[in-house]
């Protein structure tokens, strides 16, 4: 491509309405441009690395296996009756009216298609396991749209729907996605992590979130330094640290702690570290109240204490009247020692290993210091009630967690028969009776993509794609074309030399002083750039410098090739 | 491609809503399956076809000098507002409010959208030309949504927008559309004509569709049998026979004709061709009326007489009361012999030529004979005033006018300022002075062209693909696999020495019997079929037939890979 004839338009200005660095550089590259709230225009810039990746999505689905098709973006309002999620989708989903008044929505995903075309097209076991996948344009009414294509309403989804007869061969598909979508990022150059997953509304038994790692990401995650092993906050298993409970040391004894309540005044009135002293947590049980004990250096997971049988799937703190009524004291004052016996003690693992420790003494102003389980306190139940904290050993045994945010760019899913069994998608077996289908699910947001490798790969200068994203790989740049002929005749022999080579070049020849050429192929990201100059072409040479580059080194055109090959 | 991983449905039955060859081998082939009205899946095998063509066009637009870019499907009310097509659209643009009671719509067209980005992001002549394109959804919410993809309510669209300083710019660029546009249909292996058309609602200048020939096509179009000349009936010019107007050699005569008064009854009762009878029509003129004057022959064209001055810009009959008032007579017997002088005689091309001719007397049951121009009665203008016939001499003066009919695939606009105008779209010129820029159109209906394909090519077995088009060029079908291994293996590799050859190749491997392998192969319109058998393997042989060929005929591998080489 000569950049003459195609159409970049950078900006120097930083938008003032960006938020985040992907935004903000994908303005000033010109890659994208605002229509209205959430709806963007991908210019020829940004469209050549949204195909890219569209691409390589592509090939990796066919290579697993999964055959493309495609569904319409508008679809009827009684598929979504028949699922259960024309009202229960909520505000994201956009509805019209046509000219006869018939209800329509703007797909935002497809399962009721797909689950109605399945069930038309698919008559036996025979023609099972199938994967179906769309390369297409989605829409989701955020209320509030934001950070550029990241969030935006209207974006490019790929969308697999996997058809099964069985459980088992739902979990292989699953597992081939699963290695697919590893491939994919892998291939994009993108540091990722698979994260073990809620499956949220969409529903269904298991789930893993592909997330691209970056600062801005709006996911807390937890990841092993030495393994595979990621999980979101919310579901990442905290174990206790290695090792025995000690055998108890001290005394019991009480103390006074007059105003005393927090975990940081506890600590700095008796001088004692946050993980030497115990946090009793009371929340609403299915019976009664229920104590949940931390270490005063751990954060409470709700999300797991809900799955606590004590409790009644949710997990609500006690109110002041409860706690007093049930213990005779205030919050900040409560402990397991001498705790009614109404109460379940329920300890997280970590808790469970403390030895001489300080707790709430159950009466106003005062602690217990040497406090012991079982000796001094008695345990109902040892769980998993806690966050992750870095440094934690990973649950899978390899390393030591960390923590991060990442940026949700897959998901894949293990519906099982919700939609087919709602929607009546059955086959014949080999027995010839009717078996309700299990399904699986898997997306890739395409257009967010571009985005989230932004955010994990920029600098200073501007966008610093992976190769395999890149608007072009290498830019071919002219120094002083009009008054030097010779120059602007290299340039374009090396230009077409590598784009005989197969090497996605574009030579810029728009006639800008180095200053500005260079900015702009490092705004845009160019992983390779070659200078054309009179000197160089002298001393039989060119100037070359990756993007990750420091400094600009003088390479002959055979080192060039063997560079860029 | 092995068939037997995937989904391909072929159906026998004759669907009963299908009305138009394409519709129902489209729906039998399973290539789309309908969602709702005017909404159609496609499916894996309709999706590969659909892609075919998406490549082809992607490729000679890029090779025409346009860039790719990509505008939302869904756009605001504001830019409609601007161009003053909210309104004036009507019913076929799909509306909608989003969950903040914002309006929009889900484009039918983007010359809105992308006049906005244009005004934005151009400024300088230095950046134009630019021809941008996209391929992508369109909906348009049709009256009624009929013959499957081919007036879909959701279809896929090429739409390009070209910008310019001069008309002469704009000129360029769209002959070069036209040629791409040549290129597309001709790669893909499609009879069409480029025909001068109509502007219609789009606006601006000049125009042409490209028409895909088949006889199920919505427009009667006229083209030469020895040029590329073709156009709208509406459009297409008229002319005379060649050669000279006779002398008269008849004296003009009184006959009775008491009740007749078509050109029908005339000639009947006369005993005189239709050739030799003069029509002649009252309309409604600026002042008074205006005559009409055409061969018995002939049909008058209203679209070119509303364009004569005498006429107020349309073509309404006159009453039988005026006639009545201004003639005295009734109509039927209306003629230009000693018609008053206040009504104009506008003469046909070819009525102009004829000589003793027979035409109404202007007085009830009475006609002449022997009539002729000049000696008898006025012509106040010559003109082109009917339809062209099968055989006209063709208006670029080669060969004769054939009449057909085509299926609209494409469609080229000189929008000039229109739009740039209505929107404020200007760049500055070498002078610094602001100039509002013109424009090109250009769109291409991609998931039309698969069905017009088909009606241009389909015999009672199924489709026949154009080898550009097909989903894929060669079928290798195996013959009793389960029982012969040696066949399966000779087939696989054959397969995979097919596709390593680069040649698009799907291996039947579904293990049917040969008649329903080979319907369907005939069906879904493979144009290679090669048949892997036993017996043909003892002979060194494999049967080969082409979708049109009536016989088989067994071949050698070498003489297989130059056929389809």
């Amino acid at each position: 491509m000569r950049l003459s004839k195609f159409h970049l338009a950078t900006v120097k200005e930083v938008p003032a309405d960006a938020e985040i660095a992907s935004h903000q550089l994908m303005l000033r590259a010109g890659m994208i441009r605002k229509l209205a709230s959430g709806l963007y225009t991908w210019s020829p810039l940004g469209l050549r690395v949204m195909r890219k990746v569209e691409q390589v999505v592509r090939e990796e689905m066919v290579r697993a296996g999964a055959v493309e098709m495609l569904m319409p973006s508008v679809q009827p309002r009684e598929l979504w009756e028949e699922s259960g999620r024309w009202e229960k989708f909520g505000g994201q989903l956009l509805k019209m009216k046509d000219r006869k008044e018939q209800d329509y929505c703007y797909g935002p995903t497809h399962e009721e298609v797909v689950t109605d075309f399945a069930r038309n097209e698919l008559k036996s076991y025979k023609q099972l396991p199938l994967n179906f996948f769309q390369i297409q344009t989605k829409f989701r009414d955020e209320i509030r749209p934001r950070f550029g294509v990241m969030r935006a309403r209207e974006f490019l989804m790929k969308d697999a729907y996997s058809f099964h007869l069985t459980p088992e061969s739902l979990c292989e598909t699953y597992d081939a996605m699963y290695e697919a979508y590893s491939r994919i990022f892998t291939r994009l150059g993108l540091a990722f992590r698979a994260v073990d997953a809620d499956t949220g509304a969409i529903g269904g038994s298991a789930s893993h979130e592909f997330q691209v790692l970056a600062e801005a990401g709006e996911d807390a995650l937890a990841f092993s330094d030495a393994s595979p092993y990621a999980a979101n906050i919310e579901k990442a298993e905290a174990l206790a640290p290695a090792g025995e409970r000690p055998a108890p040391l001290a005394a019991l004894m009480r103390v006074d702690t007059p105003t005393q309540r927090s975990i940081d005044e506890v600590t700095a009135f008796l001088g004692v570290p946050a993980n030497q002293v115990l946090k009793t947590i009371l929340v609403r049980g299915r019976e009664g109240l229920v104590a949940l004990c931390l270490r005063g250096d751990h954060e409470l997971n709700e999300v797991k204490a809900a799955h606590l049988p004590e409790l009644p799937g949710e997990s609500e703190l006690a109110s002041e009247a409860d706690i007093l009524a049930a213990t005779g004291t205030r919050p900040g004052f409560i402990g397991p020692v001498g705790l009614p016996t109404s109460i379940p003690v329920i300890v997280d693992r970590s808790a469970a290993l403390l030895a001489d420790f300080v707790c709430g003494g159950n009466q106003e102003g005062m602690h217990y210091t040497g406090a012991n389980w079982e000796r001094d306190a008695r345990i109902d139940r040892v769980a998993d009630l806690r966050n992750v904290v870095d440094g934690d050993l990973s649950p899978d045994g390899k390393g030591h967690i960390r923590l991060g945010r990442g940026i949700e760019v897959g998901h894949i899913f293990q519906l099982g028969q919700k939609y087919a069994e709602a929607m009546g998608a059955g086959v014949l077996d080999d027995q010839g009776k009717m078996r309700t289908m299990y399904m699986g699910c898997y997306g890739v947001g395409v257009s967010r993509i571009v985005a989230a490798a932004i955010e994990q790969r920029h600098d200073d200068a501007g966008i610093i794609w992976p190769e395999a994203m890149a608007p072009w790989r290498v830019a071919v740049c002219i120094i002083n074309p009009k008054n030097d002929p010779a120059v602007a005749e290299a340039a374009e022999s090396l230009y077409q030399a590598l784009s005989q080579a197969g090497i996605d070049t574009v030579l810029d020849d728009r006639g800008l002083r180095p200053g500005p050429m260079f900015a702009d192929m490092e705004l845009i990201g160019i992983p390779h750039r070659v200078v054309v100059s009179g000197r160089g072409l002298e001393a039989g040479t060119f100037e070359y410098r990756a993007r990750t580059d420091t400094e600009a080194r003088n390479v002959t055109r055979e080192a060039l090739f063997t560079l860029l090959g």
